[in-house]
């Protein structure tokens, strides 16, 4: 297929200088300003969030990521900043950092299909799709704004695979739609609803549909210590390359279900076994909404954690992962409070598990936007 | 003062046949149903939330609470209905339990102080407030309407706590407040903001405050296996007495912090000494709405787990609790699943939880249905 491989917007490239925060001050519009109030009668809006720009959210520049480890491990030391043990204010940053462009919705129209809404098309984007007048309809009704939707003859998920997955090969010929991952995602109202189709993974940010995925924080515990097991992206990943990841972390697929989809990425990302990687716990979930230019990724992450022997050692088998190191948790927090070095989903699943751990407290100020911001998405 | 000491409506008397389920039938109109679902255009909403009656909340009835631990130990066997291990729908109907009435919020008035909402107050309980005009003002706006505020002079929180402490005894000797506890909740619009005054806790419903409380699960493990330390009430504890309940829990009052509480209540209610319960790890909230008459409860709990030793026994100190039991985790899920036994709220925590300790995972239909319910209230 003539298209470019990868999306640039896709690639994460920075020197160490912008990734890190500058002197960490702690401005006094803090926390108070973030609009993770609700109550029964008002229920969450995000109209004042404030997106971060493409420079502080790890995307857009093109400076190589530089940092090794070394910077990794020196940025983690309590005494790089010893001030800023209990404030939460770094990690609201990188959750802000996954929901961007909330003022940006009414852009988007409504992608519906048999009266339930399974994605959000951007309307510039939505024009690409009129030159397929057998598979897509884009309505202009006055009353809804308009909205997208499937044409009535696709009336089974495999008609309606094969016609919408032709079309993605015309854009991603056109370089509308880059970086082809060759993976079907299901597309559905919520997680267990009926599939409605599966389309292109790499399609599914421009069509807002619902993608869910599996993350997995492996941890150690040693003298009552707790130790995360971090992964660094390989430099030659098409996405967020020299990053750091969790253990082991993937999207899910359509036909597989979540506990053996982790253990199949367990085997790839890890070298985990399946004695060990079947002690994984489900724990919980995060999700995110975030807007950038016609993409809309609307994510779910389904959380595990493996807490596994002091022996063990991973080790990757797919290449994808440069390499593993195993750092105290209260460490990886000062890293992602600090810097922008975690590819962004990653920082809000370890948030999670900080939580969990009670590595945050309620006496922490902002404790509860904290919570009720790990699920800023759609988490159905 | 002349007033009753509780109020009938908070006892909870039942006999066992009414607080299991009944053959544990699961009707078709299942968790589909639940209005969980939101999306970044759609915010939860609980229009359609079917509140369950008194009789199925273990509120309203006579008949004395009689089960016993043998009862406990019994229902929570596998054997015992060897079929309902995966389906959520037990639990759904717990949490369904602690948030009735949202069809009622319209029959409520804002209470606001300083332009901020800090309650609802029924409108026919408001009515009781026009005696009082020298401190509640009710408004009748056309546009909003109508809403509660204090008078204006009163500017202080001393002012404010004093004289609506005044009106709260008198409305309790005509027993129209109930079950005075002669503990101090604060009056704020989330928690960490500033507190506008301070409230008789049995107040707190009949003006919607917000109200916080902390919650703890006890847990040993042994060979690999959790077990969850279980309190049973004592019978004559005013509210839910003889229903089983956490090891440790209690309100937060004015002026104490949340970490600092927990290991009172530690002491006060099971025993633990402060070298054990100051390895409590906070792990996250929960929350409910509650409409119940006159009475708005709107209640954020902050849930902590303490891993205990195998040798430790709990013993109750202050005569609220009859006895202690340790059971299997997966066992006290079932207790959970088929009975009414455990005080409503308690099961929230329980369920958060099994949660996140993997007793129920994301191959459970309902799964992300049931993580957003366990935040129902106003989680802030």
């Amino acid at each position: 297929m003539a298209c470019n491989p990868y999306h640039h917007s896709h690639k994460i490239r920075h020197s160490i200088s912008s990734l890190c925060k500058v002197k960490y001050a702690l401005p006094n519009s803090s926390i108070t300003a973030f609009p993770f109030r609700n109550s029964p009668f008002h229920p969450i809006k995000f109209s004042n969030f404030r997106s971060l720009s493409a420079s502080s959210t790890a995307a857009g520049t093109s400076t190589p990521t530089t940092f090794s480890w070394d910077d990794v491990v020196r940025v983690s030391q309590p005494e790089y900043n010893p001030h800023d043990s209990s404030g939460l204010r770094g990690f609201f940053d990188k959750i802000k950092a996954c929901n961007r462009g909330s003022e940006m919705q009414s852009e988007f129209l409504p992608f519906v299909i048999e009266d339930q809404i399974v994605g959000y098309i951007h309307g510039s984007f939505a024009e690409n799709l009129r030159n397929f007048q057998k598979v897509f309809i884009l309505s202009k009704d006055n009353c809804d704004g308009g909205h997208v939707t499937l044409h009535r003859m696709l009336k089974s998920a495999e008609d309606r695979s094969r016609a919408v997955g032709e079309v993605i090969k015309c854009l991603a010929e056109k370089e509308l739609i880059p970086g082809i991952r060759n993976e079907l995602y299901p597309v559905t109202s919520s997680f267990g609803a009926p599939v409605f189709f599966s389309l292109e993974r790499a399609a599914a940010p421009y069509f807002g549909i619902k993608a869910y995925g599996v993350h997995m924080n492996g941890y150690v515990e040693k003298d009552g210590q707790k130790f995360l097991w971090i992964g660094k992206r390989s430099p030659v990943k098409p996405t967020f390359p020299g990053m750091l990841d969790h253990l082991v972390a993937g999207g899910l697929p359509h036909g597989i279900a979540c506990g053996e989809n982790l253990m199949k990425e367990c085997e790839e990302e890890a070298g985990i076994p399946i004695s060990l990687s079947s002690r994984a716990i489900p724990v919980g979930a995060v999700s995110y909404s975030d807007i950038d230019g016609h993409r809309f990724k609307r994510d779910v992450l389904f959380c595990y954690d493996l807490k596994l022997p002091e022996g063990f050692v991973p080790n990757n088998q797919d290449g994808e992962v440069e390499g593993f190191k195993l750092i105290p948790v209260a460490h990886v927090a000062n890293v992602i409070k600090r810097t922008h070095f975690f590819k962004s989903n990653c920082s809000i699943v370890i948030i999670d598990f900080l939580v969990r751990h009670g590595f945050v407290s309620p006496e922490n100020f902002g404790y509860l936007d904290l919570l009720q911001s790990l699920k800023s998405g759609d988490c159905s």
